[in-house]
């Protein structure tokens, strides 16, 4: 047995420690050999050290072998899931999932809940009334195979060892740390069955990975580990500059996501970028899991399938078969909404030029529209809409953003917050690229 | 109220933490607000980006206060207490403790056991029959009035956040941190009364502190953080390339300290460097509680009160008053000896050049006489002679070193690793100095 001290001690020097050594350490803490504050002083000195190629697979493994491993070659298609590393106004799922499954895909999606200042994909479809995201891995597959995709939680019995570990992190400042973030993402998404995967990494103010530079970092062992795994993947770093589409909240965004299927207009609501992120990603899933040629005709199924309404159908079967209100997905005016309303109004002329976009998703979850901690309730009917994206001209008086509060909320201190997360100027510039690095 | 994890990220980030964040944090561990998992991994981030001189001033006072303070000024004379950050062979204290009282001050000398390859000045003294190291407040106060010298352990009231601390430093890899030490060492040495402090920073092969840089850096920190503390101080930085004097063992260090006391000759067995050292940390002692004029007069003080017998009257004086066997030190035949003796011989002819002095600490523990974790027994009969100190010329059959070991032990393994740790060369390397620097 190695003695858990000298693997902290040997991570903490900058040494490269073993398979042997990491397992022996990591399965430790389910023996009760490893100790819980021994185990987050390990991944302090990880955050400090990193860990090369070679212990990030090591871990990935651990962490993948710790628990149940569906497999899913028993169902016709290509199986091929999407994963986003966290943003704000990030619906893309809601729409991707549906729209690859109209491709011809089969998408096996296990999402996780919010957590700080980052949206889930659990919440959002939690605001249409019935939905069921906890199906037994036996229905799970049933879904999969007959409408070409599932949405659901991760199970209890998915890499036990990955939940421990990010229950530690996440209240030690070890959550920002990529070979602990690609050993967490990949564990998972390899024990849900998928047979290619495409990652979403953001970047920008509204991301986990601030720099560009930190993003690709991720992005390029991200791809590197999953190949190692035998995992055909692919990696797009993405802006998350400023909200994604216009809505911020669970049930805005399963608003916005159902316009989008549904190919309505908009009024001053702008989803270009959502919409076309999501063409981005569907024809990366098509490209890696070789239901098309290339990238590009993968792009042109994918416009063909939104814009003809086969995803919009797919993603009412998906709601139908998973409990999901059908009423509430026709007539969205009876998805819950915060009942009061307030408007944030332009002071001067300019331009939208940059936005606080972690502190928008803060906002959110002030407006109890997300968690500060896991075991918080969320209000699905909280959030905001935007009607400036960057670049926007604005004029004074014009409407920024409305938002919806739950009742009792005092808007001032918020609006004041809000207001300070835009910024205007009266020059416009540039607005950088929603798709900055492919891998 | 703080939250623990901004805490940690902030210390993560290199930024610096103020006085009631770190009290927050730290005071936390006791009332279950910072948990054992968050510490452990705050004590990593601190371990690699350090703390500021008012950081560590925070935490000294944070662990000083958390339990009790002894005051010592009803006593009368100056109360000038040493601290050594632990070496192989180091009994300087059982000398040192007498020779000052000799001299005239008061000693209330709290010890702690030997963990690791370092030994304890607790452990040593426990080898002489029926000492008590475990003496109440009001009674370690009348023994340090009485006799002018009290060596007894540090209570568990005294500063119990440091216990914890260094209970998870032990097992997480975050021992060697200069903050860390200064901190420990400062708020147990204010809690139990002293008001001057020398301190002696071991620097080499058998210290803690590998490097002299690394030394001078701590040694500077304690006489900062102890000025700002109101505690006149000195740190000497001295040599640990080697075992000080020529026992390494309990019994047999004490046997080396009564010969030291007593004047006699050794034989080919030298305890040069331990009479040098002890004169010269006694002279420091006694300028430092304004016992002298000056550290000149204070070496001609401790000279004379070693060499007229009046250290060795005080020692014996504690001894009876703590309750130990004063048979056993005036026959020293009488201490425990293990039975199984056997003895390592010079192959070649040459200089003893350097030796692997943490690692003859560690011979010790194998051998039964420290230990691995807090909870060992320690065996006080066992140990190690030196019969050669560095700069000795050897001829191929001299003894190097004499075993004592328990019945049972198989020796060859042992003396096998014994050899390495001594290094004979054709041509004789200077002997660097014992005293290295002064602050």
């Amino acid at each position: 047995m190695v003695n858990p001290v000298w693997i902290i001690e040997k991570k903490r020097d900058g040494k490269e420690l073993t398979g042997d050594e990491i397992r022996g350490f990591i399965e430790g803490l389910q023996t009760g050999e490893t100790t819980d504050y021994q185990a987050t002083a390990f991944l302090m000195a990880v955050y400090f050290n990193g860990m090369t190629l070679q212990e990030t697979i090591a871990l990935t493994e651990i962490m993948l072998n710790s628990g149940e491993r569906y497999k899913l070659s028993h169902i016709p298609g290509s199986k091929v899931d999407k994963h986003s590393t966290g943003g704000v106004g990030d619906k893309v799922s809601l729409i991707l999932a549906p729209l690859a499954a109209a491709c011809g895909l089969k998408v096996p999606m296990m999402s996780g809940r919010g957590l700080g200042h980052s949206g889930g994909t659990l919440d959002k479809l939690e605001s249409i009334a019935g939905f069921n995201v906890n199906l037994p891995r036996d229905q799970f597959e049933k879904v999969l195979a007959d409408t070409g995709v599932a949405m659901i939680g991760q199970s209890a019995k998915i890499a036990p060892i990955d939940k421990k570990l990010y229950a530690l992190r996440d209240v030690t400042g070890t959550v920002e740390c990529i070979p602990l973030i690609v050993a967490s993402i990949l564990s998972k998404k390899l024990a849900e069955g998928t047979e290619a995967l495409v990652l979403d990494v953001k970047t920008g103010s509204g991301a986990f990975m601030k720099t560009r530079e930190q993003a690709k970092k991720l992005a390029k062992m991200l791809i590197q580990v999953a190949k190692k795994m035998d995992l055909p993947s692919r990696a797009l770093v993405t802006n998350m500059n400023q909200p994604l589409g216009f809505a911020v909240g669970n049930s805005l965004e399963v608003l916005e996501s159902i316009q989008v299927l549904r190919n309505e207009k908009q009024g001053d609501l702008g989803s270009a970028d959502l919409k076309e992120l999501t063409i981005q990603l569907c024809a990366h899933m098509l490209d890696v899991g070789k239901a098309v040629k290339n990238v590009t005709e993968g792009r042109a199924l994918a416009r063909k399938k939104l814009s003809d309404g086969s995803a919009w159908k797919v993603f009412q079967e998906m709601v139908k078969i998973q409990g999901g209100s059908l009423e509430q997905i026709h007539d969205t005016s009876r998805l819950p909404l915060a009942p009061q309303v307030a408007q944030l109004k332009a002071k001067r002329r300019g331009y939208v030029n940059s936005m606080d976009t972690e502190m928008i998703g803060k906002i959110l979850v002030e407006l109890g529209g997300g968690r500060k901690k896991a075991s918080d309730t969320v209000d699905p009917g909280v959030g905001m809409l935007f009607h400036k994206k960057l670049g926007s001209r604005v004029q004074p008086g014009d409407t920024l953003v409305t938002l919806y509060m739950a009742e009792g909320t005092k808007p001032d201190a918020i609006l004041e917050t809000l207001t300070s997360t835009i910024h205007i100027g009266e020059l416009r510039k540039p607005v950088s690229k929603l798709v900055l690095e492919i891998f």
